[in-house]
């Protein structure tokens, strides 16, 4: 436990989601213990949405206090518990990790892993019918040139938003990590990105996300393989 | 000009686009000068893309430097110009006031804003037919629960994210703003809303947003009424 946690701490989650991820990636790096306690957000549970009125996942339990909105969450874990930093404390390098943490929670989950996550599996969960295949394809031509950029950050950078590891780079591997569940990442085109992001796997944070399992939907060998 | 203001600040923006309006209220707050310039974003100008390549506004340029995402930039003015503060100090309110932003920001712009000003404006400025009424009537009635979960926070609270003026105000009003100039807030929904609405639109730093003007779309005349 980090020296400075006072209160037990429950996540509620969903397996592949990946602001759910990147929180209980950022804890774990922090060495913060906490439960993880699966909620199926889309059925709206009354207890659930009382004390979240967003009704989205990552929720934070802590004490008797419900935080929610992954962003703010890790913004207050980063305050609460700053070792190691994962904001810098440069205004420019803490800029640039914030530009990149939303360019994956906003831009790059709009346009590939919501919907890929959407049509290839909440769709069949929630009884909505079978992928659309227009949509599955052009997410994937999205991924393709956001793989790009990301090859392009990597390029020139130890990690994606400088020469330290920042939230940044957990956000991004967040994303990455449910698509690979998925088996839509083609780890070829880079092996840039492949490095950082075998890097980023081999840290016990990230451990737990590579047990996750969802019913039904089995993930590629390689998923959890450390040397794939 | 605020003292710690070293570098000419250039805001790229669209005035019916939130985000901008946040930013501008922001900066404006902290008495920073800023030469406005208004970007049509969606037409991807390559001079504007290749230093933002997520091609969104607001965009600001500080000395040599290309600033993008609007919580980003926001995070960062904070660091850069921290008086007024808009992020309180307190972990807990800090994480009250980002929250907020987000909610604005993320939930309410893709349920309300988003909607409403693509389909009252944006179509026909790029040429993409008339509104969809069902669409339109889908946001009004998603906006009218959102004014109830706002009435609900100011109706304990004096600001939004708790006693002290946040940025979570700003961000509040940014979004309820484009959506007045497009007539869609029913202020006489609650007299408490309408009060904390008040206060802010007095304030020197909204000024500049009530005299913004989109040719070919009238805004109502209490739109930039102080006493409306």
């Amino acid at each position: 436990m980090n020296p400075a946690q006072k209160d037990a701490i429950r996540v509620y989650h969903y397996p592949l989601s990946p602001f759910c991820r990147k929180l209980r990636l950022v804890l774990a790096e922090k060495k913060i213990d906490f439960e993880l306690r699966e909620e199926r957000y889309w059925e709206r549970r009354s207890e659930f949405t009382i004390v979240n009125p967003a009704g989205t996942v990552p929720m934070m339990k802590m004490g008797n206090s419900f935080l929610s909105d992954s962003q703010a969450i890790c913004e207050f874990v980063e305050d609460e518990f700053p070792i190691p930093m994962l904001i810098p404390n440069d205004k420019q390098r803490a800029y640039e990790a914030r530009r990149l943490v939303f360019w994956f929670d906003d831009k790059f989950n709009r346009e590939v892993t919501s919907r890929l996550v959407f049509e290839r599996m909440l769709r069949r969960i929630q009884g909505k019918g079978p992928p659309d295949a227009s949509r599955v394809s052009s997410a994937l031509r999205l991924l393709r040139m956001h793989m790009k950029y990301l090859h392009y950050l990597l390029d020139s950078r130890r990690w994606i938003a400088g020469e330290r590891m920042t939230m940044a780079d957990f956000a991004a591997a967040a994303h990455l990590s449910c698509l690979d569940y998925l088996n839509d990442v083609n780890w070829e085109y880079s092996s840039t990105i492949k490095d950082w992001y075998s890097t980023l796997k081999s840290r016990p944070a990230f451990r737990p996300l590579l047990s996750d399992y969802i019913p039904g939907v089995r993930p590629p060998p390689h998923y959890s393989d450390l040397d794939f």
